[in-house]
């Protein structure tokens, strides 16, 4: 806790406080992910039909456009949710989290590209090690924000006891040793890589879900979505 | 209603307050939205003049986008009426509606795709198809967020006796089913199909006139718009 | 003002209330004006350099794409202001209201296509009257809204007297007679055409100074920004 | 300050409240850098692959449009986290902030065709000193909105003292004048023009921090983020 967190006395106080809420920073958040789950739309071009050619033909042609359209919704979707959850647990803000959830933001932005780049190159070890990579870069920017709140008191709603915050932690870190696995296999075996990709959204659930069915009620683990 | 869904004791229960906040739902939900009702609107490019050619023959190459922003528009906004409306029952979400509603919005995001598709091969039966498809996604999601949230007491505002639980029910079914029709009826006379669409939103506004004269004051068939 | 206007009694008091908030239709409405206001940056592109060409002289070629944004920027912008000083009246919404204020979307949706259209054709009497009837539509969606509003005391925050309405009446009129006669007079001169809209937005701005000079205190027309 | 700024008595009272609260000028503000900051993404194209070649050549053709992409990302992050700690002073807005916003999301706005000139001539004069252009704009904007604001004391939370009024304004000034310096040597020598440029972020964060360090606890300075 820097000498920043403390709350000043009289007027001062006050002047904290709205420095340090965090709406418009959840504001900001959720335009940022509602244009990148719907960007990738644009993508999805209607065919032009050639001479001889059916629709059905032709509209087989925005296949990848579509199927780039569909993982970057469900990341996104996914990065939200988990955004939403961790932000439950923050009650104010202080510059530190604003430029953690700028870098996760700026992460956030470059899906609709990891994403179009692996749904045309899905047998490339480069196209895997980008979309890796960005996921990465989610998956950090959160591990640091639950990090860096969690062990200031000041900014969070109630204490987490440490179980909570290693549980939390793990959770969060999880992801980047998974991307990882997927980052060093794409030079080897690009199907590998890609399995492990699509694994992701499968194993967090079943993550979710167990933490769900083990921790005590009322600790911050239920609160995950 | 799940275990889940009961609020613990002490400050566990302002966490779960937290946790079931649809706040950030509707946010994003609106910028979708916003951002869907607008997307098209890229679609309508100034024309540019060839030799001999006058503005108003060069502008009415842009119809067929016209239309596809005219129809993403209509429905667009009806969706997002009909969302707004199911959200001034629901009080707490929990992690099914998050999810449910993501699909809502899933389906949204491809609708301009879907109404751009139908103002240019408005007499193909694939393309009839695929503009029902996703029609028929964003009615089969809002019919199960409404099964889902009726069904579950600690979820909802107020507790809604059984006939306004099965005609909201209705309601939501009856497009769906509409959009079966017109989907069947693609392949045997796409101008059939065609005219079952746009005679959806006509249907949909006398099915809530209807509703408003013929519903008991107060009762929750009185709030849709 | 209908018999659904009337808010019913006990549970269904809160369940009128939640049906009638605004916040929403605000919230779509401030994201879509968000989009509107930068989608025309998107087609100012930066050129590409021709050998032998200067930066300067290919710089000058996206002269049109900047005033079109620019165009389109002062008229969604003072839409945006007449829009939230209108709702600064409105308490509640209902129907009418949600479906008159999706209108004006619609119209303010179509305008970077208007305004990119007269930035390339000013001198065409079809895009000067394309033009003035996207104008039209905003203008006179919100008269519409307004004498919807000031008709219905339940809607409003405070009653207003006579006089404010009609003062408020003729400043969202006003408009709509000067787009009237751009449009006619686009045949017969274009200049004078394009002289008559943008002269708009100046004869706005000493309208509302004059109503706030001469307007008595703490009335309706003293609103305006 | 103005005979307006005078809240008036009885019901005028609310409705001049209503006029002046700042929350739907905070939701246009974050819609737009929501999508000032995803907006480049959509330059940063998929390459399509020739023969012989490998998607590591390829993909290096994308480097501009994500060098732009960082630069309008990194600058408008910046000005959305000024215009948050400028918009926590401020309580009430009037008819000159609003515009004087609007002017700052003008600027804003022209940041990713700014970005993207100078990621393809950054050692062009001409690009650069565009570049410089639009981000004055935005650095004015923002001193005319801390110098408008400050000497209203009816529009900000808490009176600030006279030291306040003045760092704050020396904050805002500083990058108008590095930007005029990045602006006059652009044309004797582009390379240190680009580093001026570079070094503003870097600069930015070291003048905030010593302000953070040197200002009395509870002084306006000590809550730029």
């Amino acid at each position: 806790m820097t000498e920043d967190d403390e709350v000043t006395a009289g007027s001062g106080a006050s002047r904290e406080e709205r420095r340090r809420d965090p709406s418009r920073v959840l504001a900001l958040t959720d335009g940022v992910f509602a244009i990148i789950i719907t960007l990738l739309v644009l993508d999805i071009h209607v065919p032009e039909l050639m001479a001889h050619e059916t629709l059905g033909t032709a509209i087989s042609d925005v296949r990848p456009s579509f199927i780039s359209f569909v993982i970057a919704f469900i990341v996104a979707a996914m990065q939200w949710v988990g955004h939403r959850d961790l932000f439950t647990l923050i009650r104010y803000i202080d510059r530190g989290i604003i430029w953690l959830n700028l870098l996760t933001l700026f992460a956030v932005c470059l899906l609709p590209f990891g994403s179009a780049l692996l749904s045309r190159y899905y047998e490339d070890p480069l196209a895997l090690r980008v979309f890796g990579l960005i996921l990465m870069g989610t998956a950090v920017a959160r591990t640091a924000i639950w990090a860096y709140a969690t062990r200031r008191p000041s900014l969070i709603h109630e204490p987490l006891d440490r179980a909570s915050i290693r549980s939390g932690l793990a959770l969060s870190v999880f992801p980047v040793a998974v991307y990882i696995i997927a980052f060093v296999i794409a030079g080897v075996s690009p199907r590998a890589s890609l399995a492990v990709y699509a694994s992701g959204p499968v194993l967090y659930f079943i993550a979710i879900t167990l933490l769900h069915l083990v921790a005590p009620r009322g600790s911050a683990e239920r609160q995950f979505t």
